[in-house]
């Protein structure tokens, strides 16, 4: 059997249609489709993405029987234009254009006019009656298939137009005559003589044949592989190549080009939308050589052909019920159409054009929430760097928290408090941020530090504050004794200069940048209730505070899925108690220091379950290794020393006993809680006792004990006890009952592994997949700096699994770990509480793994609500098709 | 349905027999077994363990039933022995004795003589005709039941009859009359009252009920329970209660007590081995108050009894086919065997017995390589301390490596050189080692350092050597300064002082502990011999020198399974070129440094090679981080920076950018090879020169390279695209051709997931368990020992994973690598090479899992060969058994 490489579109009929975007390619498939549709597309053919990956896996040969079908292909364009490809008489000129499935703007380029030669250029001057126009056509050609085709570098073509129009006088293109563009053409072909030491080819045949391989090997030409990287597109694609009769924009004022969104692409706004160029080519329009004019003068200038397009833009975008973005050529008053596609948008057109094609009737809700891209909500959330302002990016670090904000950049944190009293806006830069610096952060706009991971301290707080970050931005040197920091160029940023950051993207903007404020409107509000009937996982918050909490319910949390109890411990004064717990040589004494920190708990929990009212809250008992609390300077050791009013070397060495080969190994989580069973004791209590006082004070309490770090179900047990011991005596002292839930986090290989016995235990699960990754691959997050950044530039792994879950390891886990506690306990209820739970691919793996919910930071809750719905829409398609199948 | 609690032996028939261990303990199946095989056994009946978990489960209280089956068995005694429990004319006194499965010397503790009161005792005395004897064995009842039963201190009773001989002028018990015997009896009823606040007990079935539960209780005593947590006996077995007619020992000269094994205990040798005591009962022998004679003696004495006896030794012997352990009793030249059980034996008779017993036709080769106990045969092959030898154990750390050994202690590795080229012995003392001391430790007789774990410098490359070693000893302190430790205990060590260490067990002894030299005898070659004709699994060994591989060979190394080339790293001046590498800036500069050390590694191999010449060799290219290799003292890295030649700031940056907080998880392993190929590359031209150059001189050569930390294919087929292009090069250069294969360690759970996608690129696994552990249960090998003896402690892991493979959890992931490995890769060759591979019940589980070989550092090759036969002898009978009653 042999294959069909090449599909024709003709004369209102076409071989292939809307539908066969894989093959065709996203441009292939509208030519057809519009061609179908009786729109005025001029003909032409489409060579499919197979031949592509052919012409690859064979070595670069074009496929047998391609070439065949191309001259069938262009002899019926002939025939239905009444032009013959490289006659001298009557010549038919095309263009020839790339289209893969997904459009890659920018980075495949485009051949017009070709099929010029010495002979068909006198034909096309002939036939146009329009000799500097023939002449330009060709200037254009040469100079383009020069450059894409033959790989010359452009500005040799552009440097010698420039130089004509210098000599002749002339201020624009046009002012050049055909003789002076028949001597640039002498220039031209001297050019390429000279770059590819052979002559310009004049054999149509042999020139589409090159333009065609130029188009196929693009496909792997560096940017398009980084484009693909960058935006995860699968490399074995392959692009189409589309071969269609020329029109001609440039043939006098009755002529034109021009693109068009038949909504307006950044507000969402219901109007015709883009721009057109009397009198010009497609490429005039995108060079930015000439500035064009708005479409709706179009409508004063060519009323008639404004009406067809207004009509033909309408009727595409009813038949496609998307937003298109449109191509056309105007040819001497004649509409044609080259492109229609589904429209890129913002994240706040997106939303308004899903919602508005609701109620217009041309869309369901389901298919409304599959139109919007959940990350997108992101520009909603959080004030953004006005993406039309020209900003100079001066180090990159790690997007730690998203959102953009300029302030002057201060050192010191108490400085930071202070210049915040006086008003001033500013940004915490720091080496990496400790327990010390909350109020510095707490008074700044952003914080920049030049060390640290996604989960350092910077960057977990940040996150929890909503604040923008850029953390580990190994880029910049700081000098802290002289006030400044240094970048990797050698620019030095001094205290009080104003910078702003980009933590969605981690990048340090020298200067103030315009920030566009995040909106909130009806039609977010009204989208997102569409997600919330639709979806069937639960989305929780991630919250360690009060205030935290109000956010997150504010953007839709239904609870909290983490609460880290031990980022209570480094607010105000408490952490001198938390050390002196630390410190403490007895059980005697450390129960003394447990006893000061139990009521500044208690306080964080009431104001919690306040906050969350009726909804569940996981807290999870202490975590961290201890040392985290402790400093490890030496100098910062002896201040500590003083101030707790014991010997230096004895607290020293407390440090250095402490002191871990692999804290994220060590001894942590309820490995802590083991051997100091008066730890979760105290934390038990502070929980339970808060939740009596609200429950009396008529809040509905729901807590739920998280258990972290459990390897085996007799951990778990043991530390059940302690929590159900504590809750059962504070229930006895206040004759107050809550209901309450204790589990664990799944977040080792071997809690994973062993989870029909863990689920004997265990009330609920929730995935700790930050850890459960590490674990996974044996990757310590801090420290996969050095690699992992190649690893994902190599493809060695599709993405950063910290940011995007590793469903082929990681998920593998989480599947038999939900399936063996669900064996135990069939009623178990498993969550995600990693930072995967609000990345949206993650979000619909947990969707289909049967999750009943997924939590994540309060900003991210948004984003989750939909990528859930989504899930649960997809789910439900998929289950219709294969039921309509069956 | 009623269970039967009480199974009686007497008149040459039981209701139990020899295989019923679980229910009737040791003793009682041994009881019950003696009695149907026609022995003299005074009659008795067995209280289940069953009856004893009833006991517990019901909460302390005798299981319904149990009394009156006590009471008919006692009836069917009185009969046999025709005299009546609690009779005052015609008595029965009875013995009460615990008895588990497992036999727990020194814990369960025995009541003779019980139905004892006034009445009963004036029957004992016109029985016996002996009033002194009565008076004495009333005594003894209530001084033992006093101290068992009773929970009175011993001491009490001990002074009383002390007090008693003084004033009576008595040197020996015996020296008391009958009527201080009388007088003393008051004095111990008073005690009883005194301390119980009642009388003593004087109704005999009473006595009963309080002996069985005293029993019962000791089963959950302190000792018991420590007992079975040091020797992993299960605590739900329970024990059982033998209650037995008392025969006498003390009636006269021509009655007597005791103990003998048909074979030496210690040697192996074939011959009755024990002691005993006339006119004596039990407990005189064992409480050692008269010196005990040699069984021979009993010959000369009673010439009848001792063949008697002999006949009875050699007919159980011969019926149990295993050395036995023998309790037995005389009363007026009457034999009576009151136990018989498997003897516990050193290592060097557990091989001597299993080989005899083959040549006596007693058992078979299978039944003989289940007889020893792997884990013995390590007595066999290193220096040991002389168990009769006292020591003065003054601290404990890790046993890192095991043998023992003394010496002078040193703190200075070049003083230890220096030393030991003067002739002395010298132990090591370092806080913890670094490749700088290597020098030293090859000097010294055994090394002990404060810090590290089992898997620091210290222990890696004492056990490569076969070198004892104790690491991670923080019980004591060590002064560099002052040349001395101090222990815990405050005692100091200095300089020059002779200590022991054991490495086996990790005890560090104060001066020179007689030492015992290994044996290899030709009993331990034969046996061996068997093991390799029995085993299916393939032995090879750890080894990273030529030395090492020739020890392991000797040892029966099948090859290597673990060459860790980054320990040649550490050699000689080599490691001043690997810092070179390390601190490059370029890939000139680093291209440069390996260049350099090549050489090194070419030789290193070759050695290796010919050392296993027609054996595989598996080498690992380079694992740690490149960290390790460079100093972290400041004053080391100073040092170093003069040395090399660069400022002290440069290196110091370096190290500090190399600095991990995991490094565990870190920049290591394939990681290494990824970012920097030319390292590999170096490793595989090395590899492949030296298989040439030893292939040129007539070795055979079987090389197979080990990427190791693999998490995803992708990693490995890089790793693999590079080994084999340097190999095709070496090939075609030399035109000698190699065969070898590419392969992974499997230490990751992501790579145990995914081992169908790995095994698509790899042609063996080799399951890396030191790491596989590490990642399965987020465990810190180094940083554990903070809370893993307490995990162990208190059963929330039934063993350290380190040294025994949990195989619920990381034996999982195992199972999962090999099946999903071989369902891509059929013949995939699968094998272990983390501790485990030695260790016997990981061996069994290797086996079972289908591996083709176990790895082991080269002093346990024999104790897996041996292991790896046990296992493949089990799995045959464990299938005769399934498919007998199939």
């Amino acid at each position: 059997m042999t294959r069909k490489y090449v599909y024709i579109f003709s004369d209102g009929k076409a071989d292939g249609h809307g539908t066969m975007k894989d093959l065709l390619g996203g441009k292939g498939s509208g030519l057809a489709e519009m061609t179908n549709a009786g729109l005025p597309v001029p003909p032409g053919f489409t060579i499919t993405t197979e031949a592509c990956n052919e012409y690859y896996t064979s070595g670069q040969k074009l496929p047998n029987g391609l070439w065949e079908e191309v001259k069938a292909a262009l002899e019926k364009v002939e025939a239905s234009v009444g032009r013959k490809f490289g006659d001298s008489d009557n010549p038919l000129l095309v263009s020839v254009r790339s289209g893969a499935k997904f459009s890659m703007p920018g980075m495949m380029d485009t051949v017009l006019n070709l099929g010029l030669n010495e002979k068909t250029l006198k034909g096309l001057a002939a036939q146009s009656g329009n000799e500097r126009f023939a002449r330009d056509a060709n200037r254009r050609f040469v100079q383009l298939f020069g450059k894409i085709v033959l790989d010359i570098p452009g500005e040799k073509f552009d440097h010698a137009l420039e130089a004509k129009k210098n000599a002749v006088g002339a201020t624009l293109d046009t002012d050049l005559t055909a003789d002076h563009l028949a001597e640039l053409n002498e220039q031209y072909l001297a050019i390429v003589r000279d770059e590819t030491g052979r002559g310009f080819p004049s054999d149509p045949m042999e020139q589409l044949e090159l333009a065609i391989r130029a188009v196929f090997q693009s496909w792997n030409g560096r940017r398009a592989v980084d484009y693909r990287r960058v935006n995860r597109i699968a490399d074995d694609l392959g692009t189409a190549v589309n071969v269609q009769a020329m029109v001609f924009g440039n043939l006098g004022n009755d002529c034109g080009t021009g693109v068009a969104f038949t909504r307006d692409p950044s507000t969402g706004e219901r109007r015709l939308y883009g721009e057109y160029l009397q009198n010009a080519q497609g490429e005039d329009v995108v060079a930015g050589i000439r500035t064009p004019k708005k479409i709706a003068q179009l409508q004063e200038e060519m009323p008639e052909v404004y009406a067809q397009f207004a009509s033909v833009a309408e009727r595409l975008e009813k038949h496609y019920r998307d937003v298109q973005d449109l191509e056309f050529t105007i040819e001497g008053g004649r509409l044609f159409m080259l492109q229609t596609r589904n429209a890129k948008r913002t994240g706040q057109a997106a939303v308004k054009v899903a919602v508005d094609m609701v109620s217009e009737g041309l869309i369901d809700r389901a298919t409304a929430l599959m139109r919007v891209e959940p990350d997108q909500l992101d520009q909603l959330l959080h004030q953004r760097i006005d993406p039309a302002a020209p900003v100079v990016v001066i180090a990159r670090g790690l997007p730690a928290s998203p959102g953009a904000a300029t302030g002057q950049v201060v050192f010191d944190p108490d400085e930071a408090e202070q210049l915040h009293k006086d008003g001033k806006k500013v940004i915490l830069v720091r080496v990496e941020t400790s327990p010390e610096d909350y109020h510095g952060m707490v008074a700044s706009e952003a914080i920049l530090t030049a060390r640290g991971g996604m989960t350092s301290h910077a960057a977990v707080v940040a996150r929890g504050m909503g604040k923008c970050c850029v953390a580990g931005c190994s880029e910049i040197t700081i000098n802290y004794a002289e006030k400044r920091f240094v970048t990797k160029e050698g620019q030095t940023i001094n205290d009080g200069d104003w910078i702003t950051l980009d933590g969605s993207v981690g990048e340090v903007i020298k200067d103030q940048a315009p920030l566009i404020d995040p909106v909130l409107d009806d039609n977010f509000r009204t989208l997102m209730a569409w997600a919330d009937e639709a979806r069937t996982m639960k989305v929780r918050t991630n919250a360690d505070t009060p205030a935290d909490s109000q956010v997150a319910r504010e953007f839709g949390a239904e609870g909290i899925g983490l609460c880290r109890t031990e980022h209570m411990f480094f607010e105000g004064t408490r952490i001198d108690a938390v050390r002196e717990m630390i410190v403490a040589e007895t059980l005697d004494e450390r129960a003394k220091a447990l006893a000061k920190i139990a009521p500044y708990q208690r306080e964080d929990f009431i104001g919690i379950f306040r906050a969350m009212d009726g909804l569940p809250v996981t807290i999870r008992t202490l975590d961290p290794p201890l040392h985290e609390f402790l400093p490890h300077e030496q100098a910062d050791i002896d201040a500590l020393a003083e101030k707790m009013g014991i010997a230096s070397p004895v607290l020293t060495a407390k440090v250095n006993a402490l002191h871990e080969a692999n804290p994220m190994l060590g001894h942590r989580g309820c490995r802590l809680g083991i051997v100091y069973p008066e730890i979760t004791e105290m934390q038990a209590r502070a929980i339970f006792e808060a939740a009596v006082q609200c429950t009396k004070d008529g809040v509905t309490v729901l807590p739920e004990i998280m258990i972290p770090l459990v390897s085996t179900v007799a951990e778990l047990k043991l530390q059940e006890d302690v929590v159900r011991k504590v809750a059962d005596e504070v229930m006895r002292e206040t004759g107050v009952t809550v209901e309450y839930l204790v589990g664990t986090m799944i977040e080792l290989p071997r809690a994973a592994l062993t989870a029909d016995r863990i689920a004997e235990v265990a009330e609920f699960f929730s995935f700790g997949t930050n850890d459960l990754t590490q674990t996974t691959f044996g990757l310590s997050r801090d420290d996969a700096g050095r690699f992992l950044p190649r690893y994902v530039e190599m493809k060695i792994l599709p993405d950063d699994p910290f940011q995007v879950l590793d469903q082929e390891g990681v998920g593998k886990l989480v599947e038999m770990g939900v399936r063996l506690g669900r064996s135990t306990r069939s009623d178990l209820k498993v969550g995600i509480c990693g930072e995967h739970g609000g990345e949206p691919s993650s979000v619909e793996f947990c969707h289909r793994t049967g999750l009943n919910y997924v939590s994540c930071s309060p900003y991210r809750v948004p984003i989750a609500r939909l990528a859930a719905a989504q899930a649960a829409i997809a789910d439900k398609e998929g289950q219709k098709a294969s039921s309509g199948t069956a």
